[in-house]
């Protein structure tokens, strides 16, 4: 493809990185006429891709690790941009120079989702057709047209195939798409907290975030890009009732239990909305998020999640995964309840139906659905994450899968 | 008491009851200047009580059932009102002539709680002071406050003594109150799908339900009353993000799964908010709602719930029942996880450490925290309630507490 070769030429200064500090890079990719036809029939383009890189890419290109985020992560999953910066990427602690994805080692790429608002296209960028942006009008987006970004974003930077995928929750989701779409690119798949379809409780959840969205006046049926005021409510709502679903009733008892924000005593006073500690705690995670996330991605998103559904495309499962070449580490953590371990479960007897290899394991924590993004439990992923990933390296992906470059 | 002996005076009309069609009664109590002062020092009064009885009060007066109601439900437990009647009490299926709780043999009150809005006192009601509705004025209201009101409606009506209180879920909160707090009144408790508090997560969930109401500009700050629209989008999310909590996952799922409200084929259309069964069942539930509920009811109601907290009050679980003289029944639902079974049994521990008689039974349902308002679900509650009672009612109710009456 000349896209990929062009690509390849220039693919040094895009892929060599300081160690020092992390840049956010934006690539431009499904130029139009051509642009993306995506899953629902529309197209859109071009489309700019917000990714980061950490670590240097190997000469024989086989130490690529491509990290999907979840719902509302981005593509800044570790470093500071400057030395003022009050808090790292996401995955920080797991991610860098010796740790279990060891960016001494691993050349890391992680990029904001399509339909996301951190530098990748989505509902808040500028309609090329209209010059405001699109709200309303953004196209539907499926897992798989998310996915068909991540392979352009690999032709781009000139790389065939990746050591492995990595992801939790939705980020998941992007890794059984590629994996099963495109089985070539992946070498191993590494599925963190996830599932192959949402089930009705989830969508349920999903579908009150989104209602408290739509409901929200200052959403203004999604064209509120240009009002001094967004729909903060709504959106702050959306992201409280999601934060329930991340923690597990263990978890949100032991760190907040009964215990009332401002001493002992009850205010009686049904005005106050943060009595409790558990309450004011929603609130603040409900406002943190309207600073940084954008609601017509939400929407967008969430039906992404709702939509996907790896069995019901591909006949079952088990047909599903016949498809694929990669090496499965499947991980579940047994306090998680949004993805409980039972849909890891149905995913790994897919895959042995299939006759891939896999590998399960159920994480003890108390920590829910977030789990696999709470410091304190990384260096159990570590113990599971670090010495698969190094396998594969050492096996080498291109293993029986193109003897041309053996 | 003036009241009590007042009462008794005219009790029999007030509890003979034509089986054919039920009527709702509404009783007058607390008159200024007392009034009712309130756990939180606040005075209300006069308080107007909506109960409805079936069956005959028994000249010994041992064979009253207490029904306390959950969240929502209303003095309206069984039976029409009216041959045009579509549907009948809400627990028709478990209560009437011949079934689980015998009208022919016992005699049956419900009435609406006190913040309620089916014809009890609540922020709806016209303050006496102002001419107009409380809406956010209304008293802060608790658990206890409830119950006090209850036992007022047995003094109205002229009963000592119940031979059982029944309630689930919120309304087990109301009989685990009356039982520590008033135990020379309370022969036997049920409780159903209920606890002694409120955990962490309930909170939770309760907190961005009442957030779902602040957040509609059309609740006006509770003053409502008066304008042409009500704040039901608000009302209508709180109800669906709770109905996700009174369903088990597996019931939702077998239900629901992930069918399509219409036909087989993905609309790809993010202004489509019910493409999913699941979702469409969610609004319609919502819906449904904001016809027979009020706003600040709910807002009142789930507070209550959120302050309840039998062990914080009295030291302990068991120094709160050592307090009591009922004969206890706690029923759990094994897939309730809302009050899950650890909350009952939570209860048991303290009941038998306090020496009291407790039975304790776990009933397997798919149904969760709703299964004891599911109609196919009330046989199995049958075979343990109907024996229980009939037990206790051979017994009798005035042994060992007022030998006068023997």
């Amino acid at each position: 493809m000349a896209t990929e070769l062009a690509a390849q030429s220039s693919s040094e200064s895009r892929v060599s990185n300081s160690m020092e500090f992390v840049k956010r890079q934006v690539a431009t990719l499904f130029e139009l006429p051509a642009g993306l036809v995506l899953e629902s029939g529309a197209t859109i383009g071009p489309i700019q891709v917000a990714y980061e890189t950490y670590g240097t890419l190997s000469a024989r290109k086989d130490n690529v690790i491509y990290i999907c985020h979840a719902l509302t992560g981005d593509a800044h999953v570790s470093g500071r941009y400057t030395a003022s910066d009050r808090k790292p990427g996401w995955w920080d602690g797991f991610v860098g120079p010796g740790k279990a994805i060891d960016t001494n080692k691993y050349f890391v790429i992680c990029s904001n989702v399509l339909g996301g608002c951190q530098g990748t296209t989505g509902p808040g960028s500028l309609d090329p057709e209209t010059g405001v942006p699109y709200g309303p009008d953004f196209p539907f987006i499926t897992i798989r047209d998310i996915v068909c970004v991540h392979n352009a974003l690999l032709d781009y930077l000139g790389i065939e195939r990746t050591l492995a995928v990595i992801g939790g929750s939705l980020g998941g989701m992007q890794i059984l798409e590629w994996a099963v779409s495109r089985p070539e690119r992946v070498g191993s798949a590494v599925l963190l907290a996830s599932g192959a379809k949402l089930k009705a409780q989830g969508i349920a959840f999903n579908a009150v975030g989104r209602r408290a969205i739509y409901a929200d006046p200052l959403f203004r049926g999604g064209r509120y890009y240009r009002e001094e005021e967004k729909p903060k409510f709504g959106l702050a709502l959306a992201r409280m009732i999601a934060h329930i679903t991340y923690l597990s009733e263990q978890s949100i008892e032991l760190k907040f239990g009964r215990k009332l924000q401002n001493g002992d005593q009850f205010e009686y006073n049904l005005r106050s909305e943060t009595e409790f500690q558990v309450e004011s705690y929603l609130h603040y995670q409900g406002r943190k998020f309207v600073d940084r996330f954008d609601a017509n991605s939400y929407l967008t998103l969430t039906r992404a999640m709702d939509y996907f559904d790896l069995a019901e495309r591909h006949g079952s499962l088990a047909e599903a995964f016949a498809k694929t070449q990669a090496r499965f580490l499947v991980v579940a953590y047994n306090s998680d309840w949004l993805f409980p371990t039972s849909q890891s479960l149905e995913i790994v007897r897919a895959l042995v139906e299939a006759r891939r290899h896999v590998t399960f394991y159920e994480l003890q924590s108390p920590y829910g659905h977030d789990a696999f993004l709470v410091d304190s439990e990384l260096p159990k992923l570590e113990r599971l994450v670090a010495p698969f990933l190094a396998r594969r390296f050492q096996d080498g992906i291109f293993e029986g899968t193109s003897s041309a470059v053996k």
